[in-house]
């Protein structure tokens, strides 16, 4: 029998990310799902569009993992584990077949190690940008998801591994000079431009956080940005100590090399690290868990009283402030 | 505190959509959702893009409702009831706030008449067309959904309502003098060209669907397209009285003024109605079934045994053959 061209294309490059029995194969008309016995779902989008989260110059096999990995840094955040995803392409008519397989290569790549198959999806032309959509599924333990509420006056305020690396990533990705400027090794400024084009989902502390966490936030639109969001639904204001926010030797290079950059460090996008609040005295058992997860976490504030936006100081205790609170695309 | 443009866009236009309490009002990172004890997830995710499925004229109030619609008629093929949704929008830069609140309050409507509410999503400028995205979530028992698989020879072939409406008024959109060449009365134009904006899904007929039903399909890319790819993946062929398929009165009217319009009719687009094929033993349970539903059904043809294409005869037994088999945009 014939098959239409968007079978041919679901064959060919698609049905081999679909291996969860749900999926039938991209068969059907839509996917099952069911969440373990006593879990419930947890559900995400998200959307890389082309012009706006994804440069020009960027390999097909990124993209598709980048997309993901944003989705699954959620639901991280959350505390939830990765289960299925749909996805929502909208290709430019000039797309290649060799575009697309990489694309799907890449994607397959991280749908197997984060073993978060593809269940279903949509393909469509477009006359503009390139545009991704995730739509991420992943469960946890019925009532248990680490909300952005939760966090209360006293607790600590925690970060894993290192911020403001992936803003100076896309700062060098736009001009490759500001590498020398800023003193980079090659190991750095691939760090760095790595940390632009790849998210790390925190997946592995997703538990620690279940177990631990007053309240839990992925870090997407900068440090500062997400920790206020965190804080004032939580109802309450903060402090923290900035120079105890962790940074990469190589933002340490760029932040010496040029002191402006702690707004692009602290208030830049695409960190995909994890801002959590924890009680005091469930703060060692958590940093024994982070550590046991593989997932480095620091201690860099206190949650306060109050709904005033939290006070930053530096290791004298002198106060700073943000010119940029949040990156937006608006 | 301060707060970013996008979450003073997401508390203004999105939170009235966000009843569920798994939404969280749209304040956290994502959504939590259970079904029903006993129940699964149908999931399911459709796009319209501008210039692609959106015409320019068309009102903000209708694009989202479109949208939610043509998920949800893939979750009534499969004998699902809406719960959730989550909406990705990408916005050209020049987007009003008045489009913003119109597509809003359109899409609210039908999140309400449904009882789907918004639960989750993401918003982001592009340089491109308004591309609108839906992750429909819908529930069933266990076990139970409507596959396309399940059509076994000598089962009846069944449709829903009326088949090409939404092609023809599509080609009135575009060329409105075709209403006279057609001798379209002025509701019948208004038929056919409200067929195109507003998708009907079909839900009523769901819990007949999975009672009755041994294979399903929502007619998205066609009559004679998606009735194939059923029977396709079913590993059988089928024979339809093409004089069966239901048309409305501006169709009989349109293909009596030009006959070629039979591939449109039959290929064409956008139907959002409903194949399913039922034995022989329960057609008559089923047909009572869609009675009591209120949802008019038709009893096409046959499936029969083998893998050729399925045919289609006229009243007089005589062949047909089709120019397009299937909507694709590709």
């Amino acid at each position: 029998m014939t098959e239409t061209a968007e079978d041919k294309l679901i064959a060919r490059f698609f049905r081999p990310l679909a291996s969860h029995p749900g999926a039938f194969a991209l068969t059907d008309d839509a996917a099952v799902f069911a969440p373990p016995e006593g879990h419930e779902t947890v559900l995400k989008t998200d959307a890389v569009v082309g012009g706006v989260h994804v440069l020009p110059d960027e390999p097909a096999e990124m993209i598709g993992r980048k997309a993901l990995r944003m989705n699954l840094s959620d639901l991280a955040a959350k505390g939830a584990t990765p289960a299925v995803f749909l996805l929502s392409l909208a290709l430019p008519r000039d797309t290649s077949e060799d575009w697309l397989a990489a694309f799907c290569r890449g994607l397959k790549e991280d749908a197997d190690v984060y073993r978060c198959p593809l269940v279903g999806g949509d393909t469509d032309r477009t006359d503009g940008p390139l545009t991704v959509t995730i739509f991420a599924v992943g469960t946890l333990p019925r009532g248990t998801m680490v909300k952005r509420s939760g966090a209360r006056a006293g607790d600590h305020i925690l970060v894993t591994g290192s911020i403001g690396d992936a803003a100076l990533g896309l700062m060098l990705r736009r001009d490759p000079s500001l590498a020398a400027r800023w003193t980079l090794s090659d190991g750095e400024r691939a760090h760095l431009r790595g940390r632009y084009s790849l998210p790390q989902p925190r997946g592995a502390l997703a538990d620690a956080l279940r177990a631990y966490a007053s309240a839990s936030i992925d870090v997407s639109d900068g440090f500062v940005g997400d920790l206020t969001k965190l804080l004032r639904v939580s109802g309450v204001s903060g402090e923290v100590e900035v120079t105890r926010v962790p940074l990469s030797s190589g933002a340490h290079k760029a932040l010496a090399a040029d002191s402006a950059l702690r707004d692009t460090i602290y208030g830049g996008g695409d960190d995909y690290e994890i801002i959590c609040t924890v009680a005091d005295d469930k703060l060692d058992a958590f940093s024994k868990a982070a550590l046991q997860a593989g997932i480095a976490v620091a201690a860099v504030g206190r949650v306060r009283e109050g709904t005033d936006s939290p006070h930053f100081f530096d290791a004298e205790g002198k106060a700073l402030t943000f010119a940029h609170r949040s990156f937006s695309h608006f």
